[in-house]
């Protein structure tokens, strides 16, 4: 189900419901960009990629977001889906105008994959953080107590005075002589409507209410409205419309909440920046140091569970060639894997034969798809009767709050543990190396060549990390290596712990020869 | 006429015969947004005007060009405009990948005037800086000198080797017993498709050429394609295909070229930020001195004309109301004025009836019809005959290479000069002020009450620059205000020369008062 700006408030208590009643729910979603900088590189630590994601991804926006509700039907005994596709659009006025990055071939991307931007940028719904919320209501609730109070007028130039004499004497025949219950006030630009507003206020207090009206085309003109016995003072009037406009621009961040305070089991595949986009854009900012960073996680979302890793693990590691969520699909659909029977009621959910890879929504319905069918396998291996999920069984739990680190995982850092220590994989045999300009890639290997095979990570065009295949070889580099005077090798802990060294931007060259 | 990216090759060439014979091209642009940091105050002088727009606006992009190229019909006595609305976006491979910023609420403007944002990021013409164009160029030519030259073959790890051995058997059985002229490895990740590249190549160069396809959704996959006689070799196809891909990335760039060799009069309304974004987008990044500015601008447009700067100056200044583009033009339409006839060719121009605002080739169309209905008032108050725009004559030279100021022209800093200096209005009367934080406009007013009427500019909530009314009162104020212990007061010029202070946003208090 689709949901934009026009349904989104009808749309809230279903939203509600649908949460409540799930065992879980399956998430996904849609960013203007990646990385902003340095990428993480495949040695960096769980930390040093937290740090790099936080740091290179936080200008860009969260602009569709996919959940989907996996709830059991007794009766047939299988689960339905009610899945909710939102796009996100952060409006100003009375939020915040953004600032945001975009990366242009994540748009290209996105838009390949039919993503309709502009359905997005007139039809998203808005949203912030909760520091933002508190702020905006604190603001308003002080602003609307000097309402009544008399403000000191602006004075009108000499040369507005004859405009602003014309505007109030063609009210005054609007008052006196019409039968109009509104008149409008056009071409006038934003001081001209200020200065009107006070001269109109202060002149026609009684008869007459001022508004503006925004027109379709984004234009402002005035709108200047008779008073009737019946109608409420200006200043009522007012204070309703902001406050009903803050809980509009507030929008999506209530649903936020409401997953966070069901604190029910969230699936995701390859999730980590889903859950930082989700923490920074619809919480606050994300924290600056790891151990915070995981305490605000789990406290926000206390059962998380990554597709992407469960897969990477036995029994399904040697089972499954690549995770890549639609390729999983197909492996999870044949022997001996098998995909559950979902259901849904009309209009409320997907199948997987709907074939919208890389909408939020419908990824995220097939990645509760995935989790199920994995679970199922395990249920079965295990002896279980159910495929009914129970997210506190021992089933789940190797795998609950673990989030899959896919840039590092062949070199050993492959997730971050949200509730405890991660392996730290030594990184003895890695070393920072200083080369030539003019060397290529087998310059390097011939370099090594004594000490066994390397896999080597070019940060620029003269340095890269090395690391050696045979991980007892590092004494032995670096003692053949110190002498070297064409290159300057330091071991990676050193080189780490000296700052981050004259930067130069990452080319990861290794997988992107040619292709 | 709309030109994306599958119509633009074959444009190009009408697009040169049309700014070749016109006597003046009318432009116009639109941005993914205004401005990031402080924005322009209304006391900064043209140079800091310059600055801060440098600044402030080059990380945005430009999405949108608009020429008019208005040409004479001498049989009808009569302007014709050809029209091209150009659709930009800069796509990666074989440019590079842009992080570019966004304003929401600019968006949101575009947005509501129709701006189609799915069209722009699916069919937007691709452009780069000269500066990355040589660049490219250079990187590319010396690339190909390589692809002769045999590499060192990257290692296939242990754990790939079965699958690249699987479907190295597959090909051969491609080669030797089917007659399809290609086949199609997919489900390969880019690291696995660069192992396959090598080694295919490697076992069956003389049979086959490998190639990678791009599907819609953006995922890649291999294609292998049986070698024919007539077949140029691997290098050969790749190389051309090569140069037709960096040709399409430099795409608007080469327009932009063509403008500026054409040395035309360029006309705009308010176009200090189109022609900034022009030139830091098509060109080279902007110079961060003022002098430099002047000198490459003048140097790429020799003839630029601003209606907004000409609608200032008398003999239009005192009749004309509002110098907003779309009022200018009900304004022009009316005594003593009046509207030239402008025809077009079928398909090719705008009329004024069109009513696309905000849409570039639309509003550089109306900007042309503006200039020329101001240009006819001109020439009929000088007794000319003809309504022919001459470029060079005295009529339009008081106007030519001034680019207006719309933020501080109330102030004095109308416009810049491009081939000169501008006049630079003392701010003897101005104050920068710091006063206690629940002060409020009228508190500021009672202050200065002693010295006349002040206009106010609001720094953040504690710091503004004040300007006196009444110049001459400037000493005394600085007499009376220095012993006040709750405000500190600073000259404008002392202010400025001690840096740019400690920051903080700016708020135009002034203007954004309710409305």
């Amino acid at each position: 189900m689709e949901v934009v700006r026009k349904n989104f408030k009808e749309t809230l208590p279903l939203v509600k419901e649908s949460i409540d009643k799930a065992d879980f729910l399956a998430i996904d979603t849609e960013f203007t960009g990646l990385m902003n900088g340095r990428d993480v590189t495949i040695f960096d630590s769980p930390e040093d990629y937290y740090i790099r994601l936080m740091n290179g991804s936080s200008e860009f926006l969260l602009i569709q977001f996919g959940m989907s509700c996996f709830y059991w039907d007794e009766k047939r005994n299988h689960y339905l889906n009610d899945t909710y596709n939102f796009y996100l659009y952060p409006r100003g006025r009375p939020g915040p105008d953004r600032l945001f990055l975009c990366q242009s071939s994540s748009l290209d991307f996105l838009a390949s994959n039919g993503f309709d931007f502009n359905k997005l940028i007139r039809e998203g719904i808005s949203y912030m953080t909760s520091t933002t919320e508190t702020k905006l209501r604190e603001n308003l609730a002080e602003r609307q107590l000097s309402y009544s109070k008399e403000k000191e007028a602006v004075r009108i130039p000499d040369e507005n005075r004859q405009q602003i004499e014309d505007i109030c004497t063609k009210v005054k025949h609007f008052i006196e002589k019409s039968t109009d219950a509104e008149m409008e006030i056009n071409r006038c630009n934003s001081f001209i409507r200020m200065l009107l507003f006070q001269e109109l206020k202060l002149r026609f207090k009684d008869e007459i209410i001022v508004d503006t009206k925004v027109l379709e085309n984004k234009n402002r003109i005035l709108k200047v409205i008779r008073k009737t016995a019946d109608m409420d003072d200006q200043d009522t009037l007012r204070k309703k419309k902001e406050w009903d406009e803050l809980e509009e621009a507030v929008g999506f961040s209530k649903v936020a909440q409401m997953i966070s305070q069901s604190e029910k089991l969230i699936v995701g595949h390859n999730m980590l920046l889903d859950v930082l986009h989700t923490l920074g854009h619809f919480f606050q900012q994300l924290p600056p140091d790891y151990a915070s960073f995981k305490e605000f996680t789990h406290c926000m979302f206390p059962k998380l569970l990554d597709t992407k890793y469960m897969s990477s693990l036995p029994p399904f590691k040697d089972k499954l060639g690549s995770s890549v969520l639609t390729e999983l699909l197909s492996t999870l659909g044949e022997p001996p894997f098998s995909l559950p029977k979902i259901g849904s009621r009309q209009g409320r959910g997907y199948s997987h034969l709907d074939d919208k890879e890389h909408e939020a929504g419908y990824d995220a319905y097939i990645t509760g798809l995935c989790f199920l069918a994995m679970h199922a396998h395990l249920a079965r291996m295990r002896g279980e009767e159910s495929d009914r999920v129970v997210p506190q069984s021992v089933t789940l739990k190797p795998f609950l709050n673990k989030l899959f680190l896919a840039k590092t995982a062949r070199q050993d850092s492959p997730y971050i543990n949200l509730v405890g220590s991660e392996p730290t994989p030594p990184r003895d045999h890695v070393f920072h190396l200083v080369f030539p300009k003019e060397w290529q890639r087998n310059d390097l290997s011939q370099l090594f060549s004594p000490f066994g095979a390397v896999t080597v990570y070019f940060l620029d065009e003269c340095s890269a990390f090395v690391g050696l295949d045979q991980r007892d070889q590092a004494p032995d580099v670096m003692r053949a290596l110190a002498k070297n005077n064409r290159v300057t090798l330091t071991p990676y802990y050193k080189y780490k712990s000296g700052g981050s060294g004259s930067g130069g931007s990452d080319n990861e060259v290794l997988y992107s020869l040619l292709l």
